[in-house]
């Protein structure tokens, strides 16, 4: 007799995936080898955005294969990490990766939560989530609006580089919903969406922190980090911008490799940053 | 018989005023001496974000003593000033500065339209405007929210320092209806407006240009400077901030110099200004 739950005919190779490397070796991740956003510079940037010394929870939303919250687990041993994802091959990269001995000293610190971010208050419930509970959420975006997207890259179905046409929205009323009061939402996105982003943040949350990131000095921002505060009627603040690499060339500045290889947090080195 | 108009009891002696030197001298303007928003670094950065090449006409909206306005036409040969101002003071002070032999080169150039923002098309028609006209508009609104200011200073019914509780709409509104297609509006503000600024320019304006403006490299900018063209679809970009003083010290940078002294270009200093 035939077992069907075996039947190799019914079974989809996984794609391939590769293992790879943050924080000098003290994060590995699994991340599909082509076809899905991979993290790189933008994600640590994210995490070392959320001090080593914080504390409570953190939801990763939208984690994809979930660097940027492994990163912020192995940062800041005082913060239980969610990670929010609703494609379940990045979760099972995710998973892949929390079972590796590389992240056992922060993995238990980590669950997942398979979520679409436009899910009801019962299924995020269920999803083991609470509604302002958490001290704080990350994001990173979809980076492209899908009327600029390359065919190409929509037929690769590839979600985390297209931002979908209901935009941001979804993500700040989901983080809104998360978040405790004065909880803060920390986002990395392009820099030219800079309006779409303020106007998410809105009414809901204030003491905006505005970063502009620039490849190289004396050239425009192509990143924008925001942190907000949910209900706080703060001042919104634009900080010094973060160059990333030197004039001319190709290698990081020093700030920058202290948070790429150390772990530093993006405070130490632009302590303006600090909340 | 008594001439009414020349009842000496009837007649208010108009407050004191000071002459002020811009731009090397270039430029002499009359502002009130007290109870008004004074002119300094903010008005002649707004200025100097209009290139010296520029042509055409340009609107200084809400111009007070018309500072910017009558910077921008020293600078500027080939363009034509219109002062838009409610306050009938603000007015003379500007109709008194056309008159000084200092500004003989260019006094041609500029005229005055004693106009409330809130006014309906009508007046602005009777006010010499016309409606998609305007190659430029530039404009410094009042700074302060109604709600942080001060008792003294509303009392003092600063006008040029109490943003009302309209908000910025009117400005751009008024902004877009006297700009042509692709036409640019330059805004300066509080650096901590920038979401306000963003909703102002909203759809009715593209290709922005943002620029922080730093008392001091390393610190928050205090002011935001944005460029906008009408119509447009264009990216946002956020350039690389600009500095006024050197690190520690009260001097102006040589760039702020260039601009304050020399009448030079925003774009000379900042090439990436150039739109």
């Amino acid at each position: 007799l035939w077992d069907d739950d075996d039947d190799p005919a019914e079974e989809v190779p996984p794609p391939p995936v590769t293992v790879d490397a943050f924080l000098d070796g003290r994060v590995e991740a699994v991340q599909p080898a082509a076809g899905h956003h991979r993290s790189g510079l933008d994600t640590v940037l994210l995490a070392a955005a959320v001090g080593a010394g914080a504390s409570g929870t953190l939801i990763d939303l939208g984690a994809g294969a979930g660097v940027a919250g492994l990163c912020v687990a192995a940062r800041a041993r005082g913060i239980e990490v969610t990670l929010v994802e609703r494609e379940p091959l990045l979760l099972r990269c995710a998973a892949d990766a929390l079972a590796r001995p590389a992240n056992a000293a922060f993995a238990g610190r980590v669950r997942l939560a398979g979520l679409d971010l436009a899910a009801g208050e019962r299924e995020r419930l269920a999803a083991g989530l609470a509604r302002e509970a958490a001290d704080q959420v990350i994001m990173n975006p979809p980076f492209h609006r899908p009327d600029t997207v390359s065919v190409s890259a929509m037929s690769a179905r590839a979600d985390a580089h297209v931002l979908p046409e209901s935009g941001l929205e979804p993500w700040f009323r989901f983080a809104a919903w998360a978040l405790r009061p004065n909880g803060a939402l920390t986002v990395i996105f392009r820099a030219d969406g800079l309006a779409g982003l303020l106007a998410g943040f809105g009414d809901r949350f204030g003491t905006l922190t505005v970063l502009p990131v620039h490849p190289r000095p004396g050239q425009a921002a192509h990143r924008v980090l925001i942190r907000g505060r949910k209900g706080s009627r703060g001042p919104l603040s634009i900080l010094p911008g973060l160059p990333l690499h030197e004039e001319g060339g190709r290698s990081f500045l020093p700030p920058i490799e202290r948070m790429l290889r150390d772990g530093a947090d993006l405070a130490e080195v632009l302590p303006p940053w600090r909340s």
